[in-house]
């Protein structure tokens, strides 16, 4: 599909706090935890914040929407889901965008899925290669394992796109549904107003990160 | 104190969730609610989230804070004294906007102590002209009706600004400590990026919102 990108274009961007990332490289913790919650039934699970912010292009904020979702559950796509369909700001938004395709831990977004329910295209920004042979280390902890990992394959190849800020070029990586290459690399671009990372994205994140933290930590 | 105003001047701005502001309106229910409260104890009061955003000048936000205060207490210069004096931002800031020097229902901030424990200028900001005859009838509601109405009159006269924005003129209202009206009135305009509302504030509010209801509710 060949669009042109409107540079006010209504971008809904998704994030969760900070630790979340601290937690995913300390793996050791995180299998602690785990078995501390085999006791627990599933409704005491721990729960985590998701934050949307909706921008016009990046520069604009026009809103934001808050969603609970289970710590290493696999309620995200479905909480993501009724979050968008839900919000009166629906019928303008263009794209979603993601920061990586997990959030709460391993809670994986099916992003084909996030697309087919909502209507709206999605693009996957990882400012950095996954590494996908430590997720899959990592996801073996889990015993539905085989169905965590046909979510991230499900979600398509990774692909770089060589971002340009002023004097620097970024390498970064994405993946997206329902949109082309070159319209996915134009909205990260058109987005990314501030530095390497696209401005919802950023935002999203500070904000997930001073709802559970009571200060946003950065991120240099 | 004459300062020449940077353009990227630190600004922390506070604001609340939008359902205050109903609440605020509608005295019938607030007595209600308040007749309840009674027979509970403090700590079980209900507490609302207040969000505070750092945004150089008007443009980038830096972060953001949070902290949960008592509707209708008396714990809000008290918390956001804590929370300013305890962020790795502090050094930065330059100054402290409030939207009205409300929170949480009556929890009212007592500006001339944010200022005085904090060292940093504080700058309260009505869109409206408050009716303060209504809002005294309102505290009369409260047993310690005089010192809420001392803090009211301790945050000083409200001085009418008239804001220029593109063809349009907007009048708003403010008090500030340890500041000019004329250094109060460049950051008011430079912070205003985006309408009549500094955007620190307007950010804060949407934010507010959204963690409080899951979607933030716009502010036309």
């Amino acid at each position: 599909m060949i669009r042109k990108i409107k540079k006010e274009i209504r971008i809904l961007g998704f994030d969760d706090a900070a630790f979340e990332l601290d937690v995913k490289a300390d793996m050791r913790n995180k299998k602690l935890s785990r078995m501390s919650m085999k006791n627990r039934r599933a409704k005491d699970k721990p729960k985590v914040p998701v934050i949307g912010v909706i921008y016009r292009g990046g520069n604009f904020l026009d809103g934001a929407l808050r969603t609970d979702i289970t710590v290493d559950g696999l309620d995200s796509t479905e909480q993501l889901i009724k979050l968008i369909n839900g919000t009166r700001h629906k019928r303008q938004l263009r794209v979603i965008m993601l920061d990586g395709i997990t959030v709460g831990g391993f809670n994986i977004i099916d992003i084909q899925k996030l697309n087919e329910k909502t209507g709206i295209p999605v693009i996957v920004y990882n400012r950095k290669m996954p590494d996908l042979e430590r997720v899959r280390k990592a996801l073996k902890n889990f015993k539905d394992y085989k169905k965590r990992w046909v979510l991230i394959e499900r979600a398509g190849d990774l692909k770089e796109f060589k971002l340009k800020r002023g004097k620097k070029t970024y390498s970064v990586y994405y993946q997206s549904v329902g949109l082309s290459d070159k319209e996915t690399e134009e909205i990260i671009k058109l987005s990314s107003t501030h530095g390497q990372i696209p401005e919802p994205l950023r935002i999203a994140h500070i904000i997930a990160t001073a709802v559970v933290k009571g200060e946003s930590a950065g991120r240099a």
